[in-house]
Formats: C-alpha cells, structure tokens, sequence
C-alpha cells in the first residue's frame, strides 16, 4: 500500500509517500474427508505464498501431519473473501484440539517451559549428531538473505526466513510482517513435498523464540540462526532437541548457543 | 538464564557466558462469581507483570471489558505452577467467544482486514482531535526507553513499550520477549486502574502491526511510535481511529502516516 507521509528530517518537516509492507488476515481451516472444514487459526499476514503458511502452521503447531495433508484450497464459499480462507484438507478424519492436548497434558506441572519441552520432544525425534558447516559458510548468510528479500527494502516492514544448504546455497525466501508466519512458509514448502537440501539451515531475522525453534524442529532444519538474541526456552529446547542455535549473527560475527560441534572454525582446524 | 557461548570474532571462536531473556508460557484463565475458570489464551512471556499482561490481553482482545475486572491472582490450584496461571475474575457472569464473534461477523466478507477494522472501530470511539505535541518531543522519546530499559542491555532479547505523557514524561516501562505483550502489560497497568497521563503517547520498539494500533486504541492512547515501519492495516485502522501513527522514530528523524495535526513541527510554527 502506497500512503502519503509527513517526515521530520533535521528538524523541518516535508511530505512524500511511501510504500507499506501489506498486512491482512488469513483465515486457516482444516478438515477430513467429507468433514465440514472447521477454522483453526487466524493470523494477520503478509498475502503470497498462503498455501505453504497454512500447512505450515498446521504442520508445525502439530495439528496435522504433513502426510496427512490432501489438498490445499483457497475458500470457494460463495460471499466470502476468497484470498483470505485457506483450506487444508487430511486424508484423514481431522480432530481438532490433538495440538491442545499435547501441549498441556505431558507434565504435571500444569503450564511451564519443561511442559512446553516435554511436548515437543514428543512429537519430533533429537537430531543425530553430524553434518558439519564452515563458520565461513554461516557468517555469509545474512547477505544472500538481503539480497533476495524482495519487499524489505522498499518498505523496511517485514520479517524474513531463508532456507539454506550446508553450503550456504539458498534455496528459498519467504517474506512476512510475522516472524511466525515467514517460518510457517518455509516449514510449508517442506510439508508440501519439497525436499529438504543437504545439511538445511534456517535463517530468520530478528529473535529466537521457542516457537521459532519447534518449528524448525518439526520441519526437520538442525541448525537455526538469527540476526538477534534468542531467548531461554528457545535455547533449552534447541540443546533438548540436539539442534544447532546460532544468535546475533551479522557483522561476519556469531554466537553458537546449542551443539557447536557442527560447525567448522578456522582455529579449530 | 545464563549460559554458555561460543563466539565468532574475526574468524576465530572463543568460548563465554552469556544472560538471555528468560521466555515461559503463561496461561491466562477468566471466569465470573462462582464460575469454575477457563483457559482463555496461552502466551509464551517473560515473567514479570503477569497481573497487568493478563488483564491487558484480555481488555485489549475485548474479552473482558476493564470495569468488570474484579480481582487478578495466580493459580492456587494444588500440582500447578502457580506463577505460569493467572485467572482473571469478572463482576458479571464471563462468556467466553464474544471476542471472535466481535471479529468476524462484522462484515459480510467473512474475513478481511475491513472486517477486522469494523469489529475495532465498533469497539472504540474514534478518537477526538487535539492534543498538540512537539515534534522534538517525540525524537527524545527512544533514548528514555532505553535509559529505562532493565534488561534489554544485557541480553538484547526483549521488546519494550513505554508510556509518555505529551511532555515527553516516562510514565512507565514494560519489557517482553513478545511484542505484544509488552505493550498488553501497558494496557494492562491502565485497566487495572493507573490513570492515564495528558496527552499520552506509547512508543513500542520494532514493527507497528494491526494488533498493536487495536490495543492502543482500547487502552485510548491516541499517540503511537514505533522504532520501524508500520504494516499496511495498522496504518489503515490508526487513520480510521482517529490516531497518529509514526513510525522509523530514529536518530532524531520519525515519519508521521497517519494525524499529523497532532505534531507540531518547527517550520510549522
């Protein structure tokens, strides 16, 4: 959306336009065969690859299996706004409330960070160890990440995640003022049957959330970097799943904060 | 928590320690007289505030309305993590749902970000004209967030929002590892009964998205700043709400999208 601006720059003000990132609501629904699709979720997005953000977000809150997933449809009801319904339809009888149940039922302890663990170490397998990455390799990214974001310099108003090869080889780019989202389009792309590349890396911009690592980890990526800090329970669970958390990585620096072992340092030749 | 780290510099590793902003779920319970409580939202938080967060939520998504709060208090429930449990007590009998049908049904679209802007603009007076600030005003408005920040310099892991009044006076700080809840535990010190001061004005660091402009205007602060850019639909609905919206408030510049009749500019004068 392109809207009018009044700028304060040195003191004095002047008005111009300028473009904004765009941002409406997707509405996500799910159901089996001959089930009436039930909504899931509504998240506020950036519109564009909306097929892979809603198998991903299904896929990845664990409310359905990627295997699981038929087909994916924008809504066809008459009167409604169609680029703004998305459908995932299982193969099989589709339940909802199984994402609810898995995340608060593993502990006794009602509702904690161990909890949360707890129910993701349920759904997804640790990672083997292996599967070694140049710390050259990984200092290199945020460039070819900036390079290829497509909105973000126009607008300066959107996350981004870049999935890489263990060479540092981009394979794709989504885009979104989510953070959740931009991940939800990577973690999409993989459940909607593109294969993963050898040694996967994510990258996202911005912070390391619990969240942002579960993702990763049930879209099977072992190593996850981002521009800046993670959190605790980002870090607890990447240690847990034996997946590599890299922070604050720009200015051809990095922290390692989980499983260093996959990465290869100059001075550790 | 603090932990281990291995850092890159200048192509070498070297291992330390490091603190990172602790993020833990909160579960956030409502429930009128003699009402068993339930489970309203899950939010992964940094403790701290947990009272105002869970009142804010639940004000600023319009599932309680702030005059009908009547006590806030962590969980007794025996085998619960009490502080991961904050139940929210109603005067009058508490109904959950009211907040989605106040989303969706507003529009005939089914879903849209002018459905959504409906289901704001039905909750929330437009807000009147007035209340001049000074340019210069706002560009101070950052330093003294961050002068007041507690954690961020040591972990750079957290957002912050701030309360001001129009003279630039800090009122009051909150920090998350989420966004929004840093600002819901600024509306959430309003609707448990903080008076708000003149003019007031609430800076949030990064993005300004549609939700934060929704819980501003609940919690009627017609002034918002943020660090980076707007999204499309928040600049929309500050237009339509009668609010300023500014955004890129940095390094002595801002960018004004929405209202700037409430800013007085130097040449303007």
């Amino acid at each position: 959306m392109r809207t009018g601006v009044t700028s304060l720059r040195e003191g004095h003000s002047r008005d111009r336009s300028e473009l904004l990132a765009t941002e409406e609501p997707l509405e996500i629904r799910a159901g089996g065969p001959g089930q009436e699709p039930v909504r899931v979720a509504v998240t506020m997005r950036t519109p564009g690859h909306d097929f892979e953000l809603a198998a991903g977000f299904l896929v990845t809150e664990g409310v359905v299996e990627a295997a699981d997933i038929a087909t994916v449809a924008y809504c066809e009801d008459p009167g409604v706004q169609h680029f703004n319904v998305v459908t995932v339809r299982t193969r099989t009888p589709f339940q909802i409330g199984s994402a609810e149940r898995n995340f608060f039922t593993t502990s006794s302890c009602g509702i904690c960070g161990k909890a949360a663990l707890e129910a993701i170490e349920v759904r997804c397998d640790r990672f083997p160890a292996g599967g070694h990455i140049d710390a050259a390799t990984i200092v290199g990214l945020p460039d070819m990440l900036r390079a290829r974001q497509k909105i973000f310099e126009s607008t300066g108003g959107l996350h981004a995640a870049g999935l890489f090869d263990g060479n540092g080889r981009l394979i794709a780019v989504r885009e979104d003022v989510g953070r959740h989202n931009a991940v939800d389009k990577i973690a999409g792309l993989v459940a909607l049957g593109t294969a993963l590349p050898p040694d996967p890396i994510l990258l996202v911009s911005g912070r390391l959330s619990f969240e942002l690592v579960q993702k990763a980890a049930v879209a099977r990526i072992p190593v996850i970097c981002a521009v800046s800090a993670p959190s605790s329970l980002a870090a607890t669970a990447a240690e847990a799943l034996g997946m590599t958390a890299i922070g604050f990585l720009r200015d051809e620096t990095f922290n390692v904060y989980t499983h260093p072992e996959r990465i290869r340092f100059a001075n550790a030749a």
